[in-house]
């Protein structure tokens, strides 16, 4: 039995950031770690448009409400527990992950948590570490377990490389041709392939 | 958020070896680490009576495909998972656990491994590490979690001492007199009002 460690947004569920900037026809919440590279700053930015626009936890929670896993995310899940314990590593927060969570079938989810003010606006978060995604799949190899890993993005890099084995799941151009000698795959089967012993 | 690190026999299930022990009407493997303390004589033992009753590894799966989950034990998991990730830390073997762990919602579960001759007795067994509850304890508290634990019985000690909150359900009274430090449940509303903040 090995663990397997999976990334959230892009390789179970579309991204959270981008659903909530649609919804709002806010283009400002589209930016990404692509745009402004430092975690901190994109965030303080995140918070200050939801301010600015009166767009409170609650309704972030809404939209959520009405987001779907990726088609086939849920089946994929289910088969891959029937070989692996599945661990999800994500840098989102419990605050708007668990209802998508829930739909998942209730995998373990490892990631971070928000801070909100009384009148309910998003006013701080609490990253649980740096590179968070890394040092989990190390303790889960000091206590024993091997680990294999799947991500999408920069931030799940260094998780892949620590694991035993490590596979891209549709990620962006730059990073297959930057990080070539990761296995890529661009379904659900052949992420499952590629991830079984 | 915090981690919920909850023992399976006695806290979810019922001993799988005291099953094994009525099914075959078998008084030798109901000894138990208060019988033969040493955990590798114990499990010789076992194994050694096994192949001499010829009870290959599908009879035990067969007599553990008859269990359940003790009663209530699902719902306890269901509400503990709002409020807790909950991770199953046992001694037990996955080839013995994964069934009843389906028919509890499938929380993540980290166990040990058992080794199968060709002809299907069970040949030995692989203890990931010494002492792994802790150690698993020790691992989540070292990636940033706070981590709350129940158990039963005397290896499951070293785990609630490294929680920051350990809660003993239903142990036995040699256990409750000598460990007077920890909180006693001994049902499961009791447990969950023992486990949360």
């Amino acid at each position: 039995m090995q663990i397997c460690c999976l990334d959230l947004e892009g390789v179970l569920l579309p991204e959270i950031w981008i659903a909530v900037a649609e919804h709002y026809h806010n283009d400002d919440l589209r930016l990404t770690t692509r745009d402004i590279s430092d975690y901190d700053q994109l965030m303080q930015h995140r918070l200050k448009i939801l301010r600015k626009n009166r767009i409170r936890l609650a309704d972030i929670q809404g939209v959520i409400a009405g987001m779907e896993p990726l088609p086939g995310a849920r089946a994929f899940l289910d088969d891959l527990g029937q070989q692996f314990q599945v661990v999800v590593l994500s840098d989102t927060y419990y605050e708007f992950a668990m209802p998508l969570i829930r739909k998942l079938g209730n995998p373990t989810l490892l990631c971070n948590w928000l801070t909100v003010s009384r009148s309910g606006y998003i006013s701080g978060y609490v990253l649980r570490q740096r590179d968070g995604k890394r040092k989990a799949v190390k303790a889960f190899k000091g206590i024993g377990f091997g680990v294999v890993a799947a991500g999408d993005s920069y931030n799940d890099l260094s998780m892949l490389r620590t694991a035993d084995r490590g596979v891209l799941f549709n990620p962006p151009d730059a990073i297959t041709k930057r990080y070539s000698a990761f296995p890529v795959a661009r379904d659900y089967p052949t992420l499952a392939r590629l991830l079984k012993p």
